[in-house]
C-alpha cells in the first residue's frame, strides 16, 4: 500500500494534510488531495514531489471513483452527510476507509460488508470523538488491569478561547461550527447517575449546570450532552452506576445563555416573515408580553437577575437590545442570534482557540476509593494551526500512517477504543504536545458498608 | 351533477355521511362511499337506496381512480397526508374536490390548474379551520360594510368537555387527537400586539396564558395558537394592530399543564431505551436533580407551587408519581405522558363533549370605539355525533349541497371566506343548533388622540 486519498481540503484538513505530506516523504507514499477547489488543493500540497491536488466534484460518480480506485487508503473529510457515498465506493472497490465523524447507521450497516473484504472503516478517529475515547479508553482499562473498579465516569470537552486573547464578557469565542452553538441542547439530554437515569430539557441545560476546576485556568461550567448513555457499552461500563459526559464553558457562560433559551432567542422552529424590517431591539420586545418598565427591566425580571447585573452586561454586550435592523430575512430566532454572535464572537487574526478535555475517574482499588483525573488543555498557534485543527487532524493522520505501515488490519466498522490504536497514537501525539496530566487522590474507605 | 363520492368512513365523517344521505334523497344524488373497510361503510349507509358502500385500498391507484373517475363530487375524509394523491386524480379526471384539512403547499399549487379547468377546490371547511374562518369573516365584513375600522381581532377555539361530563380536577377530556393536545405548542408562536409582533415560546405558552368569560360557563383560559397571523391577507386584516388567535381550556388546565412543560415530560426528542423497565415515578425522578426532599417536594420547589397546592393535586391525579411500570419500549417522555393521560382523560360512554368557539373584535365606528363578541357554544350528543363530529361534518356537508345544486362553482384551491358560502352555510348551520350569541358593547372615545 502506497498510496493515500484525501477528500476536502478545507481549513480544518491543513493539519492533516501537512501530517501526512511529511510522512509521505520518509514512507514514500503518494499522497491525493481531491477538492472541488482545485487551487485551493494545490496551494495546501506546495512542493511536495509526491503528492498531487486533483479536482473533484463529488457528486459525480464517475470522477468520484475514478479517484477511490486508484487508492490503498481514503480518508474523507467532507461534511458527515457526504461520508456515505465515499464510503459506498470504498467497499466496491476494497480500499480502507478513515474519517473523523460519528458513525451513521448506514455507515454500521457496512460492518459485515468491510470484514468480509478485509477491509478497515475507522471512524471518530478526530478530537471529539477521537482522542476523547482513546484517551478515556487508556484509563479505563488501566484501572481494571489493576484490578480496579470503575463506579463514575465524567468527561468533558470543550472548544475555547485561549486566556490571552479573551476579550470579552462571555470568554467564548466560535472557534467552530457556530450553529450548533447556538442549537445546542435543544434535545432532552440523558446520563446515568447513581445507577439512576437522570434526564435533562433544554429548558433546564444551561441552568442546572456544574462546576469544574482547570489547574491554573480556573473554574469552568459543565452541561450535559445530549446522550452520555452512547457508549456504555463501547467502552464496557455496563456496571458503571455514574456516567456523564458534558461540554466545558469558562465561568459566567451558561448563566447568560440560560438568558438567552429563555427569552426564546434559541429557538429554530418558527420563520419570522418581515425579519428583515426588525431591529434586534424588537425581536427582544416581541418576546416580551404584558409587563410593565423599560425593556432592559422587563427581561431582567423574566430571568430573575438585577438590571446591573454581570448577566444584562453579557447580554448588551452582544447588542441584542440595539435598535439595529437584523437585515435577515424569513429568520428564525436562532437564525438571527447566530447573525448577531458571528460578529461579535469572531476570531480576530492573532486569536488563538484552546481546547480543553477532562476525563474524571471514581474507582475503588483494594477496598479503597479513588479519584483520578486527566486533563489536556491545548492552544492553538494561529488562526490556521488551531487547537481544534491539530486535535482532529493527528489521530487521524497517525491513524492512517499505521494503517498503510501495516501496524493495523483488523477490519470492520469501528472506532478507537482498542489497546493497539489507542496505546500507539496517544504515543506519539505526546510528541505534538498533546499531554494528559493525571492527577490521582486515593483514600480510606469511609463507608460503612 | 349527481354523484357524491365520500373517501373514509371512520367516525369523524358519520354526521357528514347521515347529512348528505339525507340530502340525497329529496335531490336524488347518487352517494358511494368508500373505505378499506368495507363492512363499516356498509353499516354507515344502512338502507338508503340511491347510495352503496365500496371497499377502496387509497394507495391502489387504479382502484382509487376508478371510483373518483365515477363521481362528479370527491369528499377527503382522510388523513392530511393523503389527500394529495385524490386531489391530483380530481385535476386528471375533471372532478371537484372539498377537505376540512388545511391547505398545503402542494395543495396550493394545484390552483391554476384547477381554474383552468373550472374545478372547485375547497378546503379548510370544517369546525377550526371551517367555521371559524366563516363565523369571523362574516362579523368582518359586516363592521366594514357599516363604516367600521377593525382595530383588535381574537378567535378562540377548544375542544373540551361538558360541564355535566366534567369529573376531573383538570376540567378536560381527549375529545380529539390526543398527541396534538399533549406535543402542543412546541414551536414558538407569533401574533400581533397593538402592531407589534409577539413572539411565545413553548417554555411560557402555558404560563403566560390570558382569560375570559364564557356567559354561564365561567372562566377560561387562552393559549396563542402557533401562527395568528397566517390568515391577515386572507381576511384582508393587514392594518389591524392586534390579532391573536388561541386555543380555550377550563380555568385550571394551564398551570398543570406547564408544570408537565417545566419538567420536560412533554419533550419528543429523546427516546429512553429502557424506558419499559421503568415506572412513572422513575420518569419523574429522572427529570430531577440534586434537590433535597421527597419527590413531591422537588417537584413542587421546581414548579414552584405548595406541595398541598391544587397543581400538585391534579398532578397526583394522573398517576404520574406512581410506581407502575411503564411498560412501552423506547418510548419518548411524550409519548410516555399521552399513555398515561389516555387512560384517564378517554370519554366514558355516556360523556359529551363540548365545543367554544369565541371571536372578539375591537373596532371604530363613527368616531367610537365598540367591542364585539360572537360566542358559540354546542355541546354533543353522544360518543358518536359529538360536537366535534357535528361541527367538522355539517359545514362539508351543506358546502357539497351548495356546489352540486350548482349555487356555488367559482373555480380554483380556495377556503371559505367568500360572502356567498358563508352566509348561506351558517344560515343552514343555524338549524342544526351551531348559533353564535354575539354581544355588543359601544362607548365613547374617551381618548384625546
Amino acid at each position: 500500500m502506497n498510496k493515500i486519498l484525501i477528500i476536502g481540503a478545507g481549513r480544518s484538513s491543513t493539519v492533516l494534510i501537512n501530517y501526512l505530506l511529511e510522512q509521505s516523504v520518509t514512507f514514500q507514499w503518494s499522497v491525493v488531495l481531491a477538492d472541488s477547489n482545485l487551487e485551493l488543493a494545490k496551494s495546501k500540497i506546495g512542493d511536495y514531489k509526491n503528492a498531487s491536488a486533483v479536482c473533484l466534484d463529488i457528486h459525480n460518480e464517475e470522477n468520484r471513483q475514478k479517484f477511490i480506485q486508484d487508492a490503498d487508503v481514503v480518508i474523507s473529510m467532507l461534511p458527515q452527510f457526504l461520508h456515505m457515498d465515499v464510503a459506498r465506493d470504498c467497499i466496491t472497490y476494497g480500499k480502507h476507509f478513515v474519517c473523523a465523524s460519528y458513525v451513521s447507521k448506514e455507515m454500521k450497516a457496512l460492518d459485515e460488508e468491510a470484514r468480509a473484504k478485509g477491509l478497515v472503516f475507522m471512524s471518530e478517529i478526530g478530537l471529539d470523538p477521537g482522542i476523547d475515547h482513546m484517551s478515556a479508553m487508556q484509563v479505563i482499562n488501566d484501572i481494571k488491569a489493576r484490578g480496579g473498579k470503575i463506579k463514575g465516569f465524567y468527561s468533558y470537552t470543550g472548544g475555547l478561547i485561549a486566556p490571552e486573547s479573551d476579550d470579552n464578557p462571555w470568554h467564548y469565542k466560535f472557534t467552530w461550527n457556530p450553529r450548533n452553538v447556538v442549537v445546542a441542547g435543544q434535545t432532552t439530554a440523558q446520563f446515568l447517575e447513581n445507577g439512576k437515569l437522570k434526564l435533562m430539557p433544554h429548558k433546564r441545560l444551561f441552568r442546572d449546570y456544574r462546576l469544574t476546576e482547570v489547574t491554573g485556568l480556573g473554574t469552568y461550567e459543565i452541561y450535559p450532552n445530549r446522550d452520555s448513555l452512547s457508549y456504555l457499552e463501547t467502552y464496557d461500563l455496563q456496571d458503571t452506576p455514574t456516567i456523564l459526559r458534558g461540554t466545558l464553558r469558562k465561568r459566567g457562560f451558561c448563566d447568560a445563555w440560560h438568558a438567552f433559551v429563555k427569552m426564546g432567542l434559541t429557538d429554530d422552529g418558527i420563520h419570522i416573515q418581515q425579519s428583515d424590517k426588525m431591529t434586534y431591539r424588537d425581536l427582544v420586545e416581541a418576546m416580551l408580553h404584558n409587563e410593565k418598565g423599560t425593556l432592559e427591566e422587563r427581561v431582567a425580571n423574566l430571568i430573575r437577575v438585577e438590571v446591573d447585573s454581570k448577566v444584562m452586561d453579557q447580554l448588551r454586550w452582544t447588542g441584542i437590545f440595539e435598535d439595529k435592523l437584523i437585515e435577515q430575512k424569513n429568520a428564525s430566532p436562532a437564525q438571527i442570534l447566530e447573525h448577531l454572535l458571528l460578529e461579535k464572537w469572531s476570531l480576530k487574526p492573532e486569536d488563538k482557540d484552546m481546547i480543553i478535555m477532562k476525563h474524571e475517574f471514581d474507582y475503588e482499588l483494594h477496598g479503597e476509593d479513588h479519584h483520578l483525573s486527566s486533563t489536556l488543555v491545548m492552544k492553538g498557534d494561529d488562526q490556521v494551526n488551531t487547537a481544534m485543527a491539530k486535535l482532529v487532524g493527528l489521530p487521524l493522520g497517525i491513524f492512517v500512517k499505521m494503517l498503510m505501515n501495516g501496524d493495523y488490519s483488523t477490519p470492520g466498522v469501528q472506532i478507537p477504543v482498542m489497546k493497539e490504536v489507542y496505546d500507539p497514537a496517544l504515543e506519539e501525539l505526546k510528541h505534538y504536545g498533546v499531554v494528559f496530566e493525571e492527577v490521582e487522590e486515593g483514600e480510606e474507605l469511609t463507608s460503612t458498608q
